[in-house]
């Protein structure tokens, strides 16, 4: 009994040094956060801008790295090797341990080969400091995505909707299989001179294409958006990325799935490549739906409640049901990624204009605090994963393969497709633009956690250091010369803004109320423009959208009496808000324009502003919006009731004048 | 070969099985959170008050809970026995398991007995639906508990200070000890009678009074809240639960510490017992220290930095160090939840002042969101965990004992502790206040989360039971009474404010502003009351703080180079911010005032206002009041640093007059 006593004491002292370890970890991570943190806003104090805070992130976890490599003597880990037992059956998740005739209870954590059983012995520490790779899939990617959907420029973004889904699709296939198969040339090669000793399958090589085709070009979009790019590039570019990402993880996922047939596998078969075809387009729409609904279903909750006298629980129900997305769809074998990307579209698009106005603010807010954790903590732990993870196999051939494969499959992706749409667009891609989407094509957090996934077998073992390196590579070199390759190609923009100032007088009772608006440009050409401009699709979702769904989930949009035909009389009355009468009016000619990102905003409305006025003013146009991820950009209100309050309570005049930014 | 490949395909499947089973749990909580926020809005919008969203959470989750026992057939479970594999070592943390050749991992999740092998074997879904207890401790606490803590209104907490710190300190030590010697007596009568099969020790005993000394009046103080009852009586409460909570759990562990003496255990041993002390101040102290110290290397590193440049930065930082402080205490073996306590009252105190608006905005919006989730969900698995635990013991004579134990040990907390202190107070606890402490002593998520962390013992299970009961029954019955209860004691008061308008003019550039804002009550005279009511330790610690510790961390205070002796003046030069010197006046008067919680703000000032104006109005003095936790309030604000603004800016007419809530 003594012994027991003494036993259980044991136990307990190892599980609380294991609860310490883990502390020590994740502290390690949080400091490492929290010196990214200051080291971002001293660059942004001193305006340094050839290094993003991801590629800073990366830089400080290869430091950390380094030194828990190479710092800290390995004596003072836990170097015991683990007991082993053998069992007959297949691995099971539960497994019952018999200890003199007490039961302990064990869960699987997944397969280790010969190679490892070394490291499991070796080294503890660097081993803790390894996360579960689905950690990525199912805590840090989503809200990442889901911050993507809800801030995807609107306006923009459906002016060029086709050329985006032709790139993200069409574009993200082609460069799938070109790398896929360049890779497998490689592979061939290596088999030939005798580098390769395990085995590397066509399958294998179209997973790696798969993963090496999801773009992140979050480095050169906080660069556009510092600078004032062109905002139809922007456009192409940021939402390109967004779709590329859910299009790469679907199609790894349909790989997988291409594999077992008989056992004649990892040759070509027309009916398993079928029945990936089928899993891709089931998957994927099937996200797609998930996603959708979600958010159709939080917006009609937001509409039909009275919900947004309380901001705590509108926020907390948005950010429950946005979430729930993600776990439904993983519950359904759906991808929760892609659902919860187009559940953000969704509710930026209908549930956005329901909310209060500081549950708008809230939910944006946290997600962009989440988002900002999620994307820097990936990115330093990519750092650290070069040193730390115990498993890379580094194959020089493979390696400058790969760079090459995935510039051809960038290039074969960009050049052809941008010659197919400009025989459609009235507003040509110009080759410039072209050389800089080529030029963006960076790897980021998506083909990193699409590479940790798996990292079983010596082929992903391979993927993954070099998706690694791709990634170390793309960001910090392509990242960094985002600025010098905008202006050498001449699309860097002078910036001449418009500001209209609103004043408004309005007596409230015995005081007397002014408030003073500011508002970007002449929306009302831009409004004309869009519908112009945009492509038939579009145009016919659009008035759809516009005149029926618009007003049956949201308190936005015009009367449904005035859209539907005459018989539906009685439905249409009983589905209308009645703030949808007032602001009709207003409504019909804004809500195009609706621009969802506040911090973007002069960037949406500067190509207006410029046909009007003409390109003037100095050359560093963009002192006064150094801030413009954060709070200054609170300033400028851009939401659909808040326009109509304005155009409400304005009795006052309106003053125009062009302001120069600080030359 | 191909049976490898089958076997890796099973194992992948079970994986993913595995993995679905986890999001549908997931997902099942947060429906069960959906459609408490609905209810709670409904509750809300209909004004009924009987019932508050924690107790609404647990019925949920009762519901719920009786749904996966007995409305599923468990025919669709997976029920098959794990297989077991024995060992002749104690049990490890990790496990290489051998099946033909190929390794695999196992991690060790805990020891099971030999009732629980049985429900390895009968319910795989409702064991899943179990959470890790160490979840509630290291992720749903630290958000509560770190909200309470940077929520705390300071004025009424430190003007009742020292009172607060008896009940929480002595009080909880008190009840802890009585419940735990009464608890002794119904285990030895259970004995008695032969009700008691296996082993109960004295230790175990006083281990349930530390865990049902942790009061949560979380209810009662949300009535208080819309009632406005008394602010000093909620000062009371608040404090003393927000302090308790750190006591309780630092007491239970001193507790376990207590144990091991030799083979002679589980009788008095007074080295052990004041190793048990030791060990409470060590960790006590420890945990208080690192979190102030990290409150204060925040406030220091936002003093020196302008960081309020670029909120999100600063948002994400604050984030990042007061959950450090969680880490860095649990890897130092002290205890995480109370050092984030003591972060947060320093955050409060310092960090805060340092903040742009818009991050004070952000943060508390974080941790108000972050803390309502945690919070119902932790009351919602209480509810599921009544009928999918598997190893409740339901013992009559315990559950009764119990009962009549935690009443006793709060009135011996509470009335003679009054008692002694009314002899030192100059504003005494009346009789009434002491019933309704007595009376708001609810058992909620601390409770819980300690009853729930360890109960791998017969002795553990019984108190996890019966402190589920007691949760159920104070949530319920003292929760919803509580209305009824202030009524009965005359503590709810005839309300009446008096609303300040300032109405103020600024010319800026070309534009006439003009500024509206709200205060309530005069603040100079309360200013100067909390300094004349104040026990003479908080008047030194005011002193010191205000003179000394405020300027050198905060933008706020008044310029060192007049509160330090002349000899230092060169250092305090160096030390003062320039920002200091301007609002030295303004600051003298209204940082004592300040109000974190902008929420009960017309609470605060409320007593104020009665003195000045007499008791008059309606009965039902809160109908515009009822979005107290929400948006409206942001109207009233209460910074320094805003505070300051108006008095600069301010240079119009003063409206005071006494506006009637609808009676």
């Amino acid at each position: 009994m003594f012994d027991a006593a003494m036993e259980e004491l044991a136990t307990e002292k190892e599980a609380e040094e294991s609860h310490r370890q883990d502390s020590v970890n994740l502290l390690t991570f949080i400091l490492l956060l929290t010196l990214t943190i200051l080291t971002i806003w001293l660059f942004k104090h001193r305006r340094v801008r050839f290094l993003h805070e991801t590629g800073l992130a990366m830089i400080y976890g290869l430091l950390v790295g380094v030194i828990l490599r190479y710092g800290i003597p390995s004596t003072i880990y836990h170097n015991k090797t683990p007991p082993s037992c053998s069992l007959k059956e297949g691995p099971v998740s539960t497994l019952l341990l018999n200890v003199s005739g007490k039961f302990f209870e064990y869960t699987l954590k997944g397969e280790i080969n010969s190679r490892e059983i070394h490291n499991v012995e070796q080294n503890d520490m660097l081993r803790k400091v390894t996360f579960d790779p689905e950690v990525f899939f199912n805590i840090l990617l989503p809200p990442i995505i889901f911050h993507a959907g809800y801030s995807l420029k609107k306006r923009h973004f459906f002016r060029n909707l086709g050329s985006i889904i032709t790139y993200a699709f069409l574009g993200t296939a082609i460069s799938c299989f070109v790398i896929g198969n360049l890779m497998y040339g490689v592979v061939k090669l290596m088999q030939a001179v005798g580098q390769l000793t395990d085995k590397f399958y066509y399958t294998d090589c179209l997973f790696f294409g798969a993963i090496a085709s999801a773009t992140d070009p979050v480095t050169v979009l906080a660069i556009f958006n510092e600078l004032h790019a062109d905002v139809d590039l922007y456009a192409l570019l940021f939402g390109e990325s967004v779709l590329n990402d859910a299009v790469a993880i679907v199609l790894s996922s349909s790989i997988v799935a291409y594999q077992p047939s008989g056992t004649n596998t990892h040759t070509f078969d027309a009916s398993a490549f079928f029945k990936s075809v089928g899993v891709f387009l089931g998957i994927f729409s099937g996200s797609f739906a998930m996603g959708a609904v979600t958010g159709v279903v939080t917006a009609l909750i937001s509409f039909f409640t009275k919900l947004h006298c309380f901001p705590l629980l509108e926020t907390a129900l948005f950010f429950l049901m946005s979430w729930s997305t993600f776990l439904l769809a993983e519950a359904c074998s759906f991808t929760g990624v892609v659902a919860v990307l187009f559940c953000g579209i969704t509710q930026a698009h209908y549930t956005y204009n329901n909310l209060s106005e500081e549950s708008t603010k809230r939910t944006k807010q946290l997600f962009e605090v989440l988002h900002f954790l999620a994307e820097n903590f990936i990115f330093s732990y990519m750092g650290l994963a070069l040193f730390t993870f115990q498993n890379h196999i580094f194959s020089p051939i493979f390696i400058v393969g790969a760079f090459l494969a995935i510039f051809i499959g960038r290039a074969s992706n960009i050049y052809p497709l941008s010659f197919f749409l400009n025989l459609g667009r009235r507003h040509k891609i110009s080759g410039n633009f072209q050389h800089m989407m080529m030029f963006a094509g960076l790897r980021g957090a998506m083909a990193f956690a699409l590479a940790i996934r798996d990292t079983a077998t010596y082929a992903r073992q391979m993927m993954f250091t070099t998706t690694l390196l791709i990634v170390f590579f793309t960001v910090w070199v392509f990242g960094g010369g985002t600025t010098p390759m905008l202006s050498w190609l001449h699309i860097r923009e002078i910036w001449c803004k418009v500001v209209v100032f609103r004043v408004s007088f309005t007596l409230k009772g015995d005081n007397l109320l002014s408030h003073v608006s500011l508002q970007d440009g002449p929306q009302h050409e831009g409004g004309s423009k869009t519908k112009q401009e945009s492509a038939w699709l579009f145009r016919l979702w659009y008035t759809f959208d516009h005149n029926y769904l618009k007003p049956i989930l949201t308190h936005s949009g015009p009367p449904l009496t005035t859209t539907l035909p005459g018989c539906c009389g009685p439905l249409a009355r009983c589905l209308t808000s009645p703030q949808a009468y007032e602001n009709h009016e207003q409504l019909r000619d804004t809500d195009s324009d609706l621009i969802l990102n506040d911090g973007d905003l002069t960037l949406t409305y500067g190509d207006t502003a410029i046909t009007a006025n003409g390109a003037s003013g100095g050359h560093d146009g963009t002192r006064g919006e150094w801030g413009g991820i954060n709070g200054k950009t609170e300033a400028a209100p851009e939401r659909d009731s808040e326009a109509r309050e304005h155009e409400t309570t304005s009795r006052g005049t309106r003053l125009v004048f062009p302001v120069e930014d600080h030359a």
